[in-house]
């Protein structure tokens, strides 16, 4: 009766698999409008099925117009029911960006060593502050993030950097990335020009370009940004990265921070603070933040994937007092908010100090690590290469003055088994810095470190051999 | 010397307190450009600290350019360092939008009921998935949510609803608001205007008004979308909530769908479901989405928030294969992923198939609160109202013909200690159904209801008294 097969491990009641069967011969044609379906009684003897289990079915199929029955008489196919058939999705495999081919060494940057968290440290912390997390903190608790976690994040940007930000001014994110997004929005009201060091991290450069903001872009030197560059024009807001320029290196010196501030001062534009991972400083602490000098013109982005882990998503965002509405519009907007267990568990684990004393520990292998790369640097290339920027962050930019770093020598590596940038990746005018590569070792153990900087000799080598 | 306070439990380290004396001394030019520092050892014993402190704190000042000094001449202040001081900011107090107002009896909708969640349970499982995440998902572990989630949501909606979808083609979002945030950046590329029931949940319409996208209203009567009134015009998409049309909550019968989809081929659009409490169906089982009909055009929206917790962040969209590629891009540079606890907790409430049994729980629970308000409603106000849409959800829309709804009865109600909200609040052309509230109760307790009824009944009563 029907063509109707029914599974009974399936795992799907009885009662949806006969709606299912006749929904699609429905839909198909099989059944057409008006044709009686058969009793109830009559159909559960034919399946062998309990009568309950098909009025079930018919009662899907009713509630949802599929079926029309009045009382006394039979029960019918509804009309306007029938669909052309649409070819199914076909069954391709793809390609996850989750999976990540597997190298030798891999170079890449702003990865944190992930063997060295204190996982079960971590695990307490979660345990303990999902536990105690207040019952109204389950349903939305507001877009700003928990009050307890701004309070902390406040508490640790001044003792770690000196800067002195208000709870209130503190916008939970999901990382850095949204923050650039939400702020992106927030920002497209000024205007549709925006200024970035070149080169820079070209993820954001996307962000803010996905955004529909046009980039005007400010060379870099060792230094940072060339603030004698900044010329009057069109942004609304200027994106830079003073604590540690990404990908060069250098950290903005005062007298150019304080022309960035005069700059932005006189042509009446914001300031957006990147400050990805100014806790790894290798000589001296970190640097204090531009928002210090104009916490009324300064956006401040922070973000802990590099100082604890990236699949945390916490950063952060100090705003002006004048964006906290629009703010929390937008937010509501694009994701309501955070997930509270981890930022409970982010309080607490700053609250006790267990944040200061990882980072401490972190600074000092990361340091170490970065000597070992410098040594191994020398050992194998001699003088023909120096490093730029200071010491500071999970990555390093190494010039080869004359070599050219293109898109086929980062693929003469991947072969030889190792990741490196070349920067010329993250320049937005192309080819003004093709002698310099990146090279991330923060999450590289010693050997690592060595083996990788061998197989980069090698590849090289190989490389100028054949005429690249 | 140079008026340097420090204060020895501040838990700010002496260095950094001798470092931000002496750079905003130099920002603010009581200390000239050119003008000598003391030297460290001067400074250390004016200031009764160890001489590695100030040289500590003098580090920092070079290495920021605040200061110069060369080997054998006295340290100086740098040039250019001259700021004019900005006014601080106001300490004034706002309020948060997580401080909610305290009502007696808060009828506020898409409310689940957090009392009755298993909170020990689920901090067990978030407990377990913590221990057992492998580690490279506390790196990035990719755009498209932990594969193990994918696969177990794919049977989720199979076994609830019978929706046959491909893990590949679900990706988990930060909720339903963050989908519909993703779906307009990615829908923007096939036009400017999108179509949405009228009325719809505003702060969805607030998400797609904030892309740029121009609404083209559709009405919506008892039983939802009225398909009959779908014109030819330019629109690329069209937003629907067929399985329980919020606000007024009608299931879309058969006829109707078949009439979408067939609208949809004919005018090349797109067509996004909205499936956001559709778990929640107190007669038969939850409704067959739209998505089964042509998986190629319907792309569908789902979320843990009602059936589990708001806070949770958890929602999902299917999506057909010629936009995997560009949401992984939207998404990596939007926020990049969700943080990898909250999935890992949730695949395992799928996997041992605990979701169902809570849903099972709740749907009875929030059934009788339902068959609650019906009896107050008709015991204290007769025969002067009728409810909307089908047995299903969270909420119900309650129409009293004649009456007028609007922002001055909801102020009145807030007045008397309730919250409900006026349809016309979730109206695109405002006035259409004034006569019609909501009333959300699957939060709120018998008592509660029966309670909020009583004050919504002398509410009203003086409202109509005071002629409004």
């Amino acid at each position: 009766m029907l063509g109707i097969e029914l599974h009974r491990n399936s795992g799907v009641s009885l009662a949806r698999q006969i709606y299912q069967a006749l929904r699609s011969q429905m839909t198909e044609g099989r059944l057409k409008q008006g044709e009686a379906l058969p009793s109830t009684r009559e159909m559960a003897k034919h399946l062998a099925v309990s009568r309950n289990t098909v009025c079930e079915a018919y009662e899907m199929l009713s509630s949802e117009g599929f079926i029309e029955s009045r009382q006394g008489s039979k029960t019918r196919v509804a009309n306007g029911l029938l669909l052309e058939k649409t070819d199914l999705p076909v069954d391709d495999t793809e390609e996850s960006d989750s999976s990540t081919l597997s190298y030798l060494v891999d170079f890449r940057t702003g990865q944190p060593d992930l063997r060295c968290f204190p996982r079960s440290l971590w695990l307490q912390l979660i345990r303990k502050a999902s536990e105690d997390l207040p019952q109204d903190q389950w349903g939305y608790s507001g877009t700003e993030g928990i009050p307890a976690l701004r309070k902390e994040i406040a508490g640790w940007v001044f003792r770690s950097k000196g800067m002195a930000a208000r709870p209130q001014d503190i916008f939970i994110t999901s990382g850095a990335t949204q923050a650039l997004h939400l702020l992106a929005e927030l920002l497209s009201a000024y205007g549709k020009d925006i200024m970035m060091e070149d080169p820079c991290h070209i993820g954001m450069l996307r962000v803010l370009q996905g955004k529909g903001f046009n980039i005007l872009p400010v060379p870099v030197d060792k230094r940072g940004l060339q603030t004698d560059l900044l010329k009057r024009n069109s942004a609304c807001a200027i994106y830079v990265t003073p604590s540690h320029q990404f990908p060069l290196g250098g950290i903005l010196p005062a007298a150019r921070r304080a022309a960035l501030i005069r700059y932005a001062r006189e042509n009446d534009l914001f300031i957006i603070e990147d400050d990805y991972d100014s806790e790894f400083r290798y000589c001296g602490p970190p640097v204090a933040p531009l928002y210090a000098m104009d916490p009324q013109r300064v956006i401040y982005v922070g973000t802990f994937s590099k100082i604890l882990f990236p699949a945390l998503r916490i950063g952060y965002v100090v705003l002006p007092h004048k964006f906290h509405n629009q703010w929390r519009y937008l937010r509501r907007h694009v994701d309501v908010q955070n997930p509270p267990f981890e930022q409970a568990a982010l309080t607490e684990y700053l609250r006790t100090r267990k944040l200061d004393r990882h980072v401490r520990r972190m600074r000092k292998l990361y340091g170490q690590r970065r000597e070992i790369l410098l040594q191994a640097m020398e050992e194998k290339f001699g003088r023909v290469w120096r490093p730029w920027g200071d010491a500071s962050g999970l990555h390093l930019a190494l010039e080869f003055p004359g070599m050219r770093f293109d898109e086929k020598f980062a693929l003469r590596c991947k072969e030889f088994g190792i990741r490196v940038t070349p920067v010329d990746d993250h320049s937005i005018r192309k080819g003004v810095h093709l002698d310099k590569l990146l090279v991330g070792y923060g999450h590289l153990e010693a050997k690592e470190i060595r083996q990788g900087v061998s197989v980069l000799y090698e590849c090289m080598d190989c490389f100028l051999k054949s005429g690249r």
